[in-house]
């Protein structure tokens, strides 16, 4: 291709030898500029902040709505700040399911702060690309300083630390847990592979429970490992993976030839927050040489409690831990924290070393590259919204709020047990409850007599019930019934938009899931939800 | 576990049915200070916007120096903002190497404007987790919006928009280039593999050029794949992969049983930004049904602009397309824009269904779940801040823009040539220049003179050079006093923290990189940093 011919085109371009002094065509970083948007936006948010119980919790629009309400195409000349707030207010609020609100309790809680915000406003101001350490010395000291100092409150084994492991471990911010999944797995499946060669990468297998985040078959896939184990797991156990069911599982699999290579545990999962026994996992993962991640992406922040520290004992044992400080630590997403025993596992998987990175620094070995630590070259300066949480608020008071969402968990807890319409379905540990309006109530109930006036499809759902099969031609018995109820039950308070809840199942029962962690959540907003769960319930069951 | 010995533990905690009105322990979210700190922050970045000229680019730290300013944990209890703020300008500046200087032409730049900083802020302040539709509807339509604005803004063929495609194409916003890669590499790789077994992996071929980004054989290395081949490129061609040279590496590899599936091209590559002809390698790439994807991740801003869209004529042949709209399109770190023509084939692969995120919407196949286009699962409102971007500035005012750099590049491109001394290593194509001093220039020069009364090692440097050794063993030729000296010139002006330089390597010659992209940078920088180099130049070579 001929770029002079492509330069001729440009008018404004000339090769002179000697430059006229061109007139700017814009400053897009013009600080008086800057400055009138800033405090614009910023009060626009404390506005926000201010209204945010008000608005729905889960946005009620309908799929494509925004479509209509925006141009089809880029504007040509600039619009003014105030034209972009307008249509934020008019036509992208709607559109938001409010994490913010204090009441919302769906899935795990993605915990803004003051502090976490101004974190991210000062990385996202200063703008640097914190790849490798002379691309911003401050970026990379400053994340290995933090970590150092998360993973002491955690009180990780020394080995997990920078500056008490010979500099083999450490800590370091990646985006999320898929991605502190990923990097690990790939990191012991090539630790693997070098000893036994690449070619046998379809005999790997790996192992998590049916609990297990939906990361970790993701990040098998996308590593190329073909076989994933989930663990069955009981409610007798709550729903913890046995060390004698992995080792089973790893008996069976090495005698059909295949190389057991990873374990990843869970401290508090996703559907009901059962916590794994690392000590029992990683006595059976070390005989089998098997990398053990630890993956405490909510249940982590707990334990920088005393009180909740035993959640994780035995995780001497692990290889690498980790958690997700935008998920209940006040640090705006989002901030997942990795920490590894042995990071040159990781390095020696995740390096890259092109001619245009080279640099005295890192070649003097002295100093970490982030960039061989995560999947990604660019990364953004992490540690400053992790440091500015800790610093604005303190360990302490980090705690006692931690604590706060704990007590609202068992206050809410105690109401749920109080109401004998409904159930507890596994025993809550931190700030999620997960119940169900119970068997029993729905066989005692006029449901179906409520539910079908409402309805007005007595006959259809009459048909499906003595057919024994719904709509979909799925066998319908009791549990259905009672999963069917407890999800219109979940559906109908989530349509009101007064709070915001989602669900899990164990054992194929539905249950809701009231999970606490939204900073702005307050215990009247808790006793408000158990009103209006009571109050649809009346509706739906009858009131008693 | 026994979760009830934890909470006993706990004073605070309790089980009472009728639960007492508990005071807050505090309130992370509290409107007036967020206001408070929030215009802060703004004043703060504001001044930093406006003195930052004034830093040396490069931080001039050392490794390890910021230990000794922090203390060695973290605190138990909360400091104000204006101790932290403090201590930002005092310790953590100085280890900033500054992207936002207008003295910046490092690497390729990070682009920041006020749009993009207030975008982000949005993004954080809303703090939405945006890996369903349902999680909040407008963070996934406003994205898909958005890239097909800009898709149109790119003339990208209809295939790749998401309103034009029958729902087939469109695009997603990722957090950088690196992920693009890999997400559309496991789409490629898992397409063939269920055509011929997964069994098959170790037989997969990737193709890319010795001048691909470092991100695609991590890539590759992440995904599993062994056979990565990175076809050399020659100066002759201007480092342009060529069509025939492909064909010959597929052969090859085909009829040694392999099974080639993926094609990384570059438009804008980073040492030169050289540009791969898409028409010819797509046609390549057909026969053999590849995967191509176009990495453009620096160039691909400047294709808004009429006069260099044919740098990416023929890429109707492509799957998929990105470029990084943090390098040079004023939306600050990180943002990747990838377009697919089948996002069938991402969602194939990176699909996760789990039960708690199961919801009506989703079930309806009526939305995009971003969560399936990428690695991760959560995600932010990423499509605000080029939303803003794009309104902000308008689609004319950021073309101006792009080509006020350009000239920029023209302008000092042609100072370079007037001072015989140097030589263009490869002729400019956008903002970026390759120089050094050339061979001619360094054996006319008294430079082993004037080097070694400066640095003292006469002695030293006349035995290495008449050894045929410098002091790590490599040969020591003609060459190698060329790159030696150019690499001593650019560390030197580094070391005056004036500017910020990084370099290249092509065909063993050690080039200067002059990249132009800072947000702020003028014509009257891109003078004052000539007359640096020249300045280093004559030191370095005596005075002419």
């Amino acid at each position: 291709m001929e770029m002079n011919t492509l330069n001729n085109n440009n008018n404004n371009q000339s090769d002179s030898s000697s430059p006229p002094q061109r007139k700017r065509v814009m400053n897009p970083v013009d600080p008086e500029e800057f400055r009138k948007q800033g405090h614009m936006i910023i009060d626009f948010l404390a506005d926000y902040y201010t209204k945010v119980s008000n608005f729905p919790v889960r946005s009620q629009v309908e799929p494509d709505y925004l479509r209509k309400h925006l141009p089809d195409s880029a504007p040509l000349v600039p619009e003014p700040i105030e034209s972009i707030l307008e249509d934020v207010q008019e036509h992208i609020i709607p559109g938001i399911t409010h994490w913010m609100s204090p009441n919302y309790y769906a899935y795990f809680p993605s915990s803004g702060s003051v502090a976490g915000f101004m974190g991210e406003m000062l990385s996202s101001g200063l703008n640097v690309v914190g790849f490798n350490w002379i691309s911003s010395p401050a970026a990379t000291e400053l994340e290995t300083i933090v970590m150092d100092w998360l993973g002491e409150v955690l009180k990780l084994p020394q080995q997990f630390l920078y500056k008490s492991s010979n500099n083999n471990g450490g800590g370091v911010l990646l985006g999320t847990t898929c991605e502190a999944v990923l990097c690990t797995l790939v990191a012991a499946r090539d630790k693997k592979l070098s000893q036994i060669g690449r070619n046998n990468i379809g005999k790997l297998v790996v192992y998590g429970s049916d609990q297990t985040h939906s990361s970790f078959g993701k990040a098998a896939q996308i590593a190329g490992i073909q076989n994933v184990r989930a663990i069955k797991t009981k409610r007798s156990n709550s729903f913890a993976l046995k060390a004698d069911s992995l080792l089973s599982t790893i008996h069976s699999d090495v005698k059909n030839g295949l190389i057991p290579i990873y374990l990843c545990a869970t401290v508090g999962t996703t559907a009901t927050t059962s916590i794994d026994p690392l000590m029992e996992l990683c006595d059976v993962a070390k005989e089998y040489e098997i990398w053990v991640h630890v993956d405490a992406a909510y249940a982590g922040s707990a334990c920088i409690c005393p009180e909740f520290r035993s959640c994780i004992d035995g995780i001497e044992g692990a290889n690498s831990f980790s958690f997700n400080a935008h998920k209940w630590f006040l640090t705006n997403l989002a901030c997942c924290c990795l920490w590894v025993k042995d990071h040159n596992a990781l390095t020696k998987s995740l390096s890259t070393n092109p001619e245009f990175l080279r640099n005295k620094a890192s070649e003097s070995k002295q100093v970490i590259d982030y960039k061989d630590w995560q999947i990604t070259l660019s990364r953004k300066f992490n540690a400053l919204k992790l440091w500015l949480v800790l610093r604005s608020y303190g360990v302490e008071n980090l705690r006692n709020f931690l604590r706060s969402h704990v007590n609202m968990a068992m206050t809410f807890e105690g109401l749920v047990k109080l109401d004998k319409r409904f159930e507890i379905v596994v025993p809550r540990k931190f700030s999620l409850v997960c119940f169900r309006v119970s068997p029993s109530t729905i066989a005692r109930s006029n449901y179906y007599y409520y539910h079908d006036n409402n309805n007005n499809n007595k006959n259809n759902c009459d048909d499906n019930y003595h057919n024994g099969h719904d709509d979909y031609g799925k066998l319908v018995n009791d549990d259905y019934l009672v999963n069917e109820l407890n999800r219109k039950l979940l559906e109908s308070i989530n349509n009101s938009g007064k709070v915001y809840m989602t669900h899990g199942e164990v054992e194929g029962a539905f249950m809701i899931r009231f999970a606490i962690g939204a900073t702005l959540t307050e215990e009247h907003h808790v006793i408000m939800a158990w009103k209006l769960i009571q109050e649809h319930a009346d509706s739906l069951l009858g009131s008693s």
